[in-house]
């Protein structure tokens, strides 16, 4: 088919040319921190408070006054008596790391550094004044910066938030994408199938791809092809924050929902030089970023992490994090289609990769037994056996 | 307060002792497909149909009988009559990619080698019995097992469960933690603070990874250093799959975890060769496993990604993943607490590895920092500025 698309954009123009036409969402949401794991700040955090907001002891043992301790040692050790009130002159009080210091001490004796008798305490050693004290603000001053705008918050952030009595805090809204299935072929999953009939997955895996990227998924009811009824349900979908629409993106007389775009919108690019996934469409409607996907699964899970994830991070603020690759050598040669950036599924066996069927049959079979895909770019014709590829794990 | 532990295990043989009091859980559920991303499967799933479950066009173009299109060329076409019916001599019929084969036609004559004239088409390309034609079962046949048990779904996987008519599926139960904060110095978020006093942070912490980890945190109420409430508290929480206490593991006399721990249950580790995380205890109660992390922000966080992290994972039955680590060369030199694993907190700026304050001061406002840790194991003094490092991120 391919002289029925009348070009082929290479894969990184595509995606630039669709990045350009995402805007980051303004929208921002006050969260309670209990629920920030992984959200985006909208604006910096600053603490309102010092940490400590105490002078405390940095350890188990007595609060002093440094200078009753002159020089103490364990050959000549100093007897402080044991108060629970001020401590003065040649007396101590027990404190715990964290605790705070008591009126009148200014340093703290290890608890090894001494021996508990009755009603006092003999001291084996010198300390210098502020020795194992942590004064006022020494973690954390009154105005200090924590974390800037755009910080993507992680579990040890959220205690941190917590420790200066912030309690909830602004983020980003959560992209909202509206995934609309179409085909006439495709009917809900649990009905009854006739011959040419198959079930809808593609919202399914988009849904939950979606949840992993940041956004927000909400699925519509599957759209037959139908120009109207899919140029309704495009516009009814743009109120959301991007769309993916699966299905009906090639060059057939059922493949509308690039015209559809085409005169509701902009159409952007049509015709991909990537491989599977050459029917991508990408355009926008109603100021929002649509992505076509092919209906074929294979494709339209390359086309997700190729376009939709680097749109919808770029829509939600969301910083990349870098990808898990595992390097490995090849058991079996790679052949890629010429011209085009091939995704091909592979599984890792015995710290080989397999390069899995690509074409043709075997379309689901191969997702299930893929761990991950290698690309191979456009002006290469393959990989030989032996070779060592980049795997990314699905 | 070495000297007071009366020994340190280290790291590696600890968390050995640990995983073998770890039995993975037997119960099993069935969950609804579109919940069941991330979840483990408890039983192979084999395709009870053959997919596809009709013969199908592999291509556009129009279904015909092969034999009809015999010496068919550019040069010298051959026209069959277009039918809605069954396909017979010399007609042909319209077929879309995936379309059930009409009854009649065994090949497919791609668009590109055909041109639709009134009421026929004329054919450009021979064909050969089959062409383009996706057999019965030819991706999957009914009985194939498409995925093995322990296997953790990932979205493709449910796009693949849903295309074979699969709606729910057995998976492990996700374990359940009993996370309990203890410490008479932590009170809860939003009360007012006297000196000596801290809001509760680590079981919103260890909740967030708990979950990040697949498993479901239950937070209790905060337990007064009290020997029978904290005995209490622990029996009550070993109805769990596994506890996570936080804070009173060290030596201390408020210090009571490990002593509770050996009474009612057992003691298998107390005192590690870690930093930060020297005082974390590991046990049993109730045959569930028991992690006791420092109430130390960071010496918890080191533990629970050095200890919990994998005792959870083996009792949910899930998979390994590999880490993303970053290798990128020191900045500054890091010194390690000799005879210890030292994780050392550091942020990346410009490709270089920045390590930050590791101790005393700086506990709150370097987790804010660090984007993730070095780890230098007990045998190596430190690294020098310029070393590459493997960096784990947070």
């Amino acid at each position: 088919m391919d002289k029925l698309f009348k070009s082929r954009m290479d894969v990184n123009t595509a995606r630039q040319v669709f990045l350009d036409s995402v805007q980051p969402l303004k929208g921002i949401e006050s969260v309670l921190i209990e629920v920030a794991d992984n959200r985006i700040l909208a604006s910096e955090v600053c603490s309102e408070q010092n940490v400590p907001h105490y002078k405390r002891s940095a350890m188990d043992g007595f609060a002093v006054r440094a200078e009753d301790t002159l020089s103490a040692s364990p050959a000549s050790p100093i007897i402080l008596k044991l108060t629970e009130e001020e401590v003065v002159q040649n007396t101590c009080q027990r404190v715990h790391t964290g605790s705070a210091m008591p009126a009148g001490a200014d340093a703290v004796v290890m608890l090894e550094d001494s021996r508990l008798m009755k009603g006092a305490v003999e001291i084996t050693a010198q300390v210098h004044p502020n020795k194992h004290v942590g004064e006022i603000g020494e973690d954390v001053i009154a105005g200090d910066m924590l974390f800037e705008p755009g910080h993507q918050l992680r579990p040890g952030d959220l205690a941190v938030l917590g420790s200066i009595g912030i309690r909830d805090i602004e983020v980003y809204h959560r992209p909202l994408i509206a995934i609309i299935p179409t085909g006439e072929e495709v009917m809900p999953r649990g009905t009854l199938l006739n011959p040419g009939e198959i079930w809808e997955t593609n919202s399914l895996m988009t849904a939950s791809y979606v949840r992993k990227f940041g956004a927000v998924p909400r699925i519509s009811d599957i759209v037959t092809d139908n120009y109207e009824l899919l140029r309704q349900a495009i516009l009814a979908g743009s109120d959301a924050d991007m769309l993916i629409i699966s299905g009906g993106t090639s060059v057939g007389e059922r493949d509308l929902v690039p015209s559809v775009i085409a005169e509701i919108g902009e159409l952007l690019v049509h015709g991909i030089a990537i491989s599977p996934g050459k029917p991508t469409a990408l355009g926008i409607v109603n100021q929002k970023p649509v992505l076509c996907m092919p209906g074929y699964p294979v494709a339209g899970l390359v086309a997700l992490l190729v376009f939709g994830k680097d749109a919808i991070q770029k829509l939600g603020h969301i910083p990349k994090k870098p990808e898990i690759i595992i390097r490995l050598p090849l058991k079996y040669k790679i052949t890629s289609r010429q011209g085009y950036q091939t995704y091909v599924r592979v599984r890792i066996v015995d710290n080989m990769v397999e390069p899995l069927m690509t074409s043709g049959a075997g379309i689901l079979s191969s997702v299930a037994k893929a761990d991950g895909y290698v690309v191979v770019p456009p002006n290469i014709e393959g990989y030989g056996a032996g070779t060592e590829v980049d795997v990314m794990l699905f």
